[in-house]
């Protein structure tokens, strides 16, 4: 039969390679360039990434500037310049680093940067030159040369090879730096998808960038640096073999120079120490003075499962760069703008795990009530490698992370327990590693990787754990308070018609309402004038009582605070500072004012507050001091206080119980119901 | 500063070329290898989406069988051997397609087919080769060979080219075909993300394939066809000029071999006929006298400007293989097994749309009701070019546009009218393009593109109407229903007590509740033996009535019917057929037994029914027909079923009011309110 025959011949006939450029031309959605508001927003965010990479690498303060215009030469049309103050790039690798896919120097590095695979920039030259027929211009200058190369590129799609357009010399005001100018298809949106929201979002977690925004408008926006604490330059580190495949370790094994597998293995792989080295080649069934490159089949086997069975040092944190806790703060601070939740959960941070033979770890914030919207899903914050993620977050293991939790178990509203909870609380999540298992060339998503998404899960409970405890400590002030309002309203007007009715005095009803009550009020207010914080406590409670007080605060913070009274001691490392309050009678109250530098970033969420002296059930406005924290004034302190209003109440034997620190009160009185 | 100097050159050092094999390596999660779960799902995909094209190809049957069985090597480790009886392969061609990524006979088609980017079984060969360092056994044997080359091909993965292994010939007791054999690092589990599942959605879709799936513990599952039509193999066709970019028609003009812009614009793009040409050309301000390859700069600007502006003949629908309603409504079936959903929406099928070149169309089934779960999420079954998408619903083009449907008006309930909507409900949806815009190369999901998700919104919107008036219906049925039930259980009690409290005899209540009711019923009920239907209608208004009925049904089901009384027609192409009743006297009923084949695929919910000669509102288990529907019976059946009746019920003038088909009633009545 010809026929079947010919077929197979014509089809033989149709096969041939596909170049790289052609097949992400084709798929330019694959890299983010589905449409033009999109490609935009992926074109800022290659450069952008890039230039911090660069200065990151240099050690330099990044200086980075975006700039986007209307260009006349067609509809649609945007021209877009990011200029860096960055090392430079040496004139021979110009051409291929922004005119060839799948070229550049992070990939084979094991560093967290946020270019790991060579596509970005040299895809936003290829959809530059699709879009418009445009020529990238590229401008650079190392600091030993007078000038600065300027060439202009484009991809040659069939080849995935760069081609010069033109080239000459000139003069840049700078000592060193890159410049990208593109001219591409382009629709200019604000919003939340939108290039400021991506530059507002880096420089959430890159504080020690400053970042400029021009936008076709004209409309300027700076994003100032911080800090000017250059961050640790994060370290390349060894492949470790947690989650390293056969072929992997056959290909480490292969390259390496040492002579016999002992020295290779400490060489080539992380946390092989001695004493494990030779457990692995005891479990192994290997002598160690094999060729590496020899190990191959069952030996290979053998010594994959010894190295994954064996327990070896654990990962490092060195090649990471995680955005820490008080950034994490300052950062959801940022995003709220006019928002002011009443609760940030202390923020969590996983230590380093191992995923395909790379580190990475996990990072999670959380902000909750206050003036968040109620009613809402709750409001998800993506970070890979500090950067931001605003596209595609159906498909993130973060999200899928976020919908795992049973969100109602820690008070949170959540249909069937699955899906977004809602609820006005905003979460912010950070992943860093060596190399994000991204879902896509576009970099927007996160792959549903199993121990990524243990590690997420883990990060998340923990924070919601913090949720929880907070929630219920609400619900029980709220309870409280709500009880408080009612007994001082309703029963003066109880007391009042039954003494007219009785033809009595009405009663002073202060010590009942304070026998009911049985609290300790902290409530805070913004000073008349000037930066700063008014502490009121008043003690609700039938007792006398000497209170102290714990502020937990950031830690830059503690140093620079005055105000009256002084406090009794100070932790600045820890954010830490406490006061013992004037003996305070039932109904008796405290007034004490705190004051900061003018144009400290700092308000009354900044501030965490704790009182000892008094059951946390009857505390309102505070929590009981936490376990973690060994502050403990010495006894004269307190007696000393005692003393000083012990004539004016004449307490008697009771004054002993009242200092009792213990936590549970052993005093009788009306107990809660709850 | 030499430091700096230092770093450039260093940074530069580490440039290099990334190989693509290399790249989809270190990142299979974006190719589809995540876990060994989907790995193994992945690579099952791949393979019987490649052995489905090629058997479309040669116009044959695809006959594929799947075989997983675990393999004893090493933990976790399975074999996996998909065989199909395409053409095969020819040697030459053979290491290339299965050992080199990027290379494929499809990327440059356009046309409908699954595997498009010369990716899939290349990548499941490296993670293969990466996980267990085993090479994949390729077995292929043309018609004109009297054996089958059987080779062992590894991809060398720093240079993305294939390695053969080991060479030999074969005899093999098939004609032509194809076999593949991986050992692969892999997890075998069953449920929603299965092989199992996959191919279950494979068949539903493809009832042309007979496809075998034999799993690690031997059990044997068979899809047989349930067509022995061989799909039309879709053409290529020519790129049409709608969304084209600039960069790409110049690619094209460039590749021309016509001599003139006039000869090779209607030989290199859809759509361009004489007429749309001579305005092009005006429009751009060209002769047509140009040669193809120097239109450039401006003139090819102006020239896309007025290929975008200029109508042209819209796209065909050729090269698209769209599933049809037929297949829609069984594939539906098929997923429910045994649950019945009281209601399928008529499927929608949009025309074919440009999206940057190339022809795309979207298709959307639906069923509600019945047993389906009604707290759940409803279930969205996603299809691309015939390929069940089991992953990354989340990511998914398809999720973002059903989500964006305000399903609340619509009858579903969707909280806040956003996410996936809660009901009864599962929906059925195909994206069939020569170039369907992936997230990623693992083809999971379907990028968000502007045209795509637009067409989707509206086909969606178009089946979402049906849901709407089925759930009306439904809601106006059942508070008929309701009604009914009460008046009769309710009016002989009352008129039982007030008879016996006046000493009155019990009047018969049976006008009365004709009276009130005044509805016309349909009920459907399998037959006690046998395959069949029987159908009860049943008169309660307070009048005789000639009625017509009319059953909507698969067309292949119409001239297999019989049974008592036989229709007064059919039409087999419309898949309709059509009766009158004998006339109804108020409380009169009438019976009707359909029979069809024994085996025949069909059940009550394949039949839409509807009834005339009452009003819309008097009706329940039927509708009115639609204005579609031009049958009309002719004048002298309808007196003579007149005359029939009329003797036993003795109507007088009424009777020329009761065979009214003008829709709206005009006898008074009690109204209903609602």
């Amino acid at each position: 039969m010809p026929r079947t025959a010919t077929l197979a011949e014509q089809l033989a006939a149709k096969q041939r390679e596909i170049s790289v450029a052609e097949f992400f031309e084709r798929n330019r959605q694959i890299l983010g360039f589905d449409n033009p508001q999109r490609a935009l927003l992926t074109a800022v965010k290659e450069a952008v990434d890039n230039a911090l990479d660069a200065a990151e690498e240099a050690g330099v303060l990044p200086d980075v500037s975006v700039e986007i215009s209307k260009d006349d030469s067609g509809p649609d049309r945007y021209r877009l310049v990011v200029s860096d103050n960055g090392p430079g790039i040496l004139r021979r690798e110009l051409p291929n680093v922004f005119g060839r896919l799948l070229y550049g120097s992070r990939f084979h590095a094991h560093r967290q940067s946020r270019g790991q695979q060579g596509i970005g920039i040299s895809a936003a030259v290829l959809y530059a030159g699709l879009t418009t027929a445009r020529a990238a211009t590229i401008t650079s200058k190392v600091e030993e040369e007078e000038a600065a190369h300027v060439l202009e590129v484009v991809v040659d799609t069939q080849r995935n090879l760069p081609k010069i357009v033109s080239e000459r010399l000139d003069l840049w005001d700078r000592p060193h730096g890159t410049r990208v100018e593109l001219v591409l298809k382009a629709k200019y949106l604000r919003g939340r998808q939108s290039p400021l929201e991506y530059l507002r979002g880096t420089a959430i977690v890159n504080p020690h960038a400053r970042l400029v925004l021009v936008e076709p408008d004209g409309t300027r926006t700076t994003f100032e640096r911080a800090s000017t604490e250059v961050p640790a330059v994060s370290k390349e580190v060894l492949p470790h073999p947690y989650g390293l495949e056969l072929g992997e370790l056959a290909a480490i094994l292969k390259q390496s120079k040492e002579k016999s597998l002992a020295e290779a293995l400490p060489k080539r792989l992380a946390g092989v120490t001695p004493r494990a080295l030779k457990e692995v080649l005891a479990q192994a069934s290997l002598t160690g003075k094999e060729d590496p490159a020899s190990v191959q089949g069952p030996g290979l086997e053998r010594l994959l499962s010894a190295l994954h069975s064996v327990s070896l040092l654990p990962p490092s944190g060195e090649s990471l760069s995680p955005i820490g806790a008080t950034l994490i703060k300052r950062g959801l601070r940022n995003v709220l703008g006019e928002l002011r939740p009443d609760f940030y959960a202390p923020p969590v941070s996983r230590p380093p795990r191992i995923r395909g033979g790379s580190p990475f770890l996990v990072e999670v914030g959380l902000v909750y009530g206050g003036s968040l919207p109620p009613d809402q899903p709750i409001q998800l914050l993506r970070f890979a490698n500090r950067v931001p993620l605003l596209f595609q977050q159906g498909a993130c293991a973060i999200t899928t992370a976020v919908e795992s939790v049973d969100w109602r178990r820690y008070g949170l509203d959540q249909r069937g327990g699955q899906g977004l909870p809602t609820g006005p609380c905003i979460v912010l999540v950070h992943v860093a590693s060596t190399r994000i298992p991204f879902t896509s060339e576009s970099k927007e998503a996160i792959a549903e990787d199993p121990e990524v998404l243990k590690e997420l899960q883990l990060a998340l409970q923990a924070t919601a754990r913090h949720l929880k405890a907070h929630i219920s400590r609400q619900i029980r002030r709220q309870y409280a308070s709500e009880k408080f309002t009612i007994i001082r309203r309703i029963l003066p007007q109880i007391a009042e018609r039954t003494s007219h009715l009785l033809g009595k005095p009405v009663p002073d009803l202060a010590p009942v309402i304070t026998e009911i009550m049985n609290v300790v009020t902290l409530e805070t207010a913004a000073p008349e004038t000037g930066p700063g914080l008014m502490v009121t406590i008043t003690n609700y409670t039938p007792r006398a009582r000497v209170l102290e007080l714990f502020a937990e605060m950031p830690p830059e913070l503690v140093s620079t605070l005055t105000g009256t009274p002084a406090s009794d001691g100070t932790d600045p490392s820890l954010g830490r500072a406490w006061w013992t309050l004037p003996k305070l009678a039932p109904n008796g109250q405290t007034r004490m004012e705190l004051r900061w530098p003018a144009g400290t970033d700092c308000d009354a969420s900044d501030f965490d507050w704790y009182i000892a002296g008094v059951d946390e059930s009857r505390l309102l406005g505070a929590d009981a001091l936490p376990g973690d924290w060994d502050v403990r004034l010495p006894r004269q302190v307190i007696e000393a206080a005692e003393a000083a209003e012990v004539a004016s109440v004449g307490a008697g034997p009771a004054a002993e119980e009242e200092v009792d620190y213990d936590g549970a009160e052993k005093t009788a009185g009306l107990e809660e119901d709850d």
